[in-house]
């Protein structure tokens, strides 16, 4: 079986922020990308806010099975009719998978029916330790008792969504705070993980377990299909 | 403690039909309304959708405990302003009942992030028989196994809504189907809670067990005021 | 990928009463076990409740991904000890189908931690649909809306478990009643998924949607393999 | 309404262990119940292992709306009959309360099917901070974002329970785990609520956001009364 994954990314940070652009030369989609085509069962473009209708025509939609979602300073950008377009094909089947900052995204927003960009955040490059509290969930397939990020940005709760379908991971940060990192929806026909690792000063999308989940989280979301 | 609870009723089927009329002549939220307001811990009030702003002004929303909501041939002339305000309410610790035809109403659909709007219907006047799943929830309280509901319209399954945090009944209709009729949710700091029976042309809501659900409800949302 | 599947049957009914055994001459379980063995994937074993330790050794448990579950009249002769090592091989990643009168097996009682034999019932031979309520579900790939059995032993509600962490199907019944027919569960690493058709009298397990659901189930289930 | 509360403790460290006897001089079950006895509503009294049948006689039983539940040294001391005797009274509708190292009980044990004992722990006295994800639940009325705890025991994650129908609470720990530290679960007719902080050795339930926890989920698990 061959899934289709588009790996869609705001892709501003990367062209304006020298910091950001030296770990993600290409982009955070690209570097995403890139480690799920070594997978012979994926078949995976991209797509970034700039391009024609975000890149996410018709077309595009109707031919992705999981779609990868990473958005953070522009998500008024975002024009409400792709948004629904991409909320009409997650309930007709097609997965989607919500990254880091894409927690305050419009499509994320509109599938939850909360205030999701609420959440508690601290840019000071602390350690995370994502504990695995579901581990023979096919997420979390290949992974240890936690994963280790040296540096990252914290989120805090409360973090308002609905109760996950399932919740998968937890996060610990040094600063002190908590956060339901791994959650699992099912909405319509179509599965939906929020997956919260990824600050774009951090090289968090080079770490071999969190591409491992972002992997593991695709041919989950695909399962609909 | 006095819960404040506001009805709001679309109202417009009361007005212009002489069957409903007959059955509601004050209308479905007085029907509802005037039951509640047998009960003295309840502070009872109404609102419609041709009042200004639907009734449902800043100054209403913030002193409604509870808000109980039906529509059926409107939904549209809902403001989506309203329909924002209502679930920030939501979101902010105000109860939601949203009964029958409520089930493709803006507000619902908005909070649960699905096309709640899908489902079978067959408007026949066929027997109901409300399972109840779970005896020891408040919302129960009061109920033997099942209520029968003589003449109805019939809602089937496939419904599109997220699987409920909390499953009270299922009906069983004469014709065949079954349907998820009593769905409780937690939103944001809110309580929500979608019940089923309620068809303009059947005294549904003159039936005592429908209103003791009723009543149950409207005590079950106000837990977290 | 190899799924080590055995089908355990008590295997009384089939060799004591002549209606059953003219239904399933080489019983039940061998009825599911053929049907199984022709998905190359599945490597596909039987045990009855009268082999040595009841066929479930520690040898057989330990290569078992899936096990299949019927019994009805001696729950009260599977040994203790037996249900045990049982619930620890769930506990640690095996995944477990309980079939129709199952419900009351002691191992269901065990893992749930409820009174399931808990139900209504009625032997009459009527119609059964089974509503497909999670239409993008793994378990329900290949089916229509509902499936139809003509003929099956009744089960109502209220059934004793906990709120499945998925409800895939509800039942009605021609007599007035609904039953959560197809339920998913994850405890420790395992999956479990109770599935209600499947009387000794009617030939319900050679019916081919029925049979479906236990092979996407037993594929589920195998997913924490 | 007058709700009848059970306090039961194990009651053996605070016999034998000075350091515990100082903290508690009249017993864990005294310093709960002293302050549950402050609100009217509730009308307590407290039983102990050593009690004959525990202080659990049917008696005892069919007059409490709400079990409370400590232990750690001496889980094995209590007898099948009577935990036996509790599961049936919370499936009826008796709510309970496991606190802390009662998370290892028989009966948390016999109700949720999974080995509750599994978990992390390290006891050094570190700084616990609970995280309070679901604000608007009744459990945690009257408190802040979070509760800090200056010196408990760890418990971390992986914690072997089935995903709760409600997770109220998580826990931060100074060295590095997580744990979900309230838990709300229904069955049969019965509510059953995990709180985890209470080390012997640390002054916990002294603590007024604690004890603010404790009452708050009494009244909670007496609703379905």
């Amino acid at each position: 079986m061959t899934i289709k994954v588009t790996v869609w990314n705001e892709y501003r940070h990367e062209k304006t922020d020298a910091e950001v652009a030296a770990i993600y030369p290409d982009g955070i989609h690209n570097a995403i990308a890139n480690y799920l085509k070594t997978d012979e069962q994926l078949q995976v473009s991209t797509a970034v806010l700039d391009d024609p209708e975000h890149g996410l025509t018709d077309d595009v939609l109707q031919n992705t099975d999981v779609l990868l979602w990473w958005g953070h300073l522009a998500h008024d950008e975002v024009s409400d009719d792709i948004v629904e377009k991409v909320q009409q094909r997650v309930l007709d089947g097609m997965g989607l998978i919500v990254l880091h900052s894409g927690h305050a995204s419009k499509i994320f927003k509109k599938l939850m029916g909360t205030a999701t960009g609420t959440l508690k955040w601290r840019d000071t490059g602390e350690i995370e330790k994502i504990w695995v509290i579901e581990q023979g969930h096919p997420i979390a397939q290949g992974l240890g008792e936690y994963i280790e990020i040296p540096k990252e940005e914290m989120y805090g709760e409360r973090f308002e969504i609905p109760a996950p379908d399932k919740l998968i991971f937890i996060s610990w940060f040094e600063g002190g705070e908590v956060f339901r990192s791994g959650c699992c929806y099912e909405r319509g026909r179509g599965r939906i993980f929020y997956f919260r690792p990824g600050h774009e000063t951090f090289p968090v999308y080079h770490q071999a377990e969190v591409l491992q989940v972002i992997s593991n989280a695709t041919f989950w979301a695909a399962a609909s299909k």
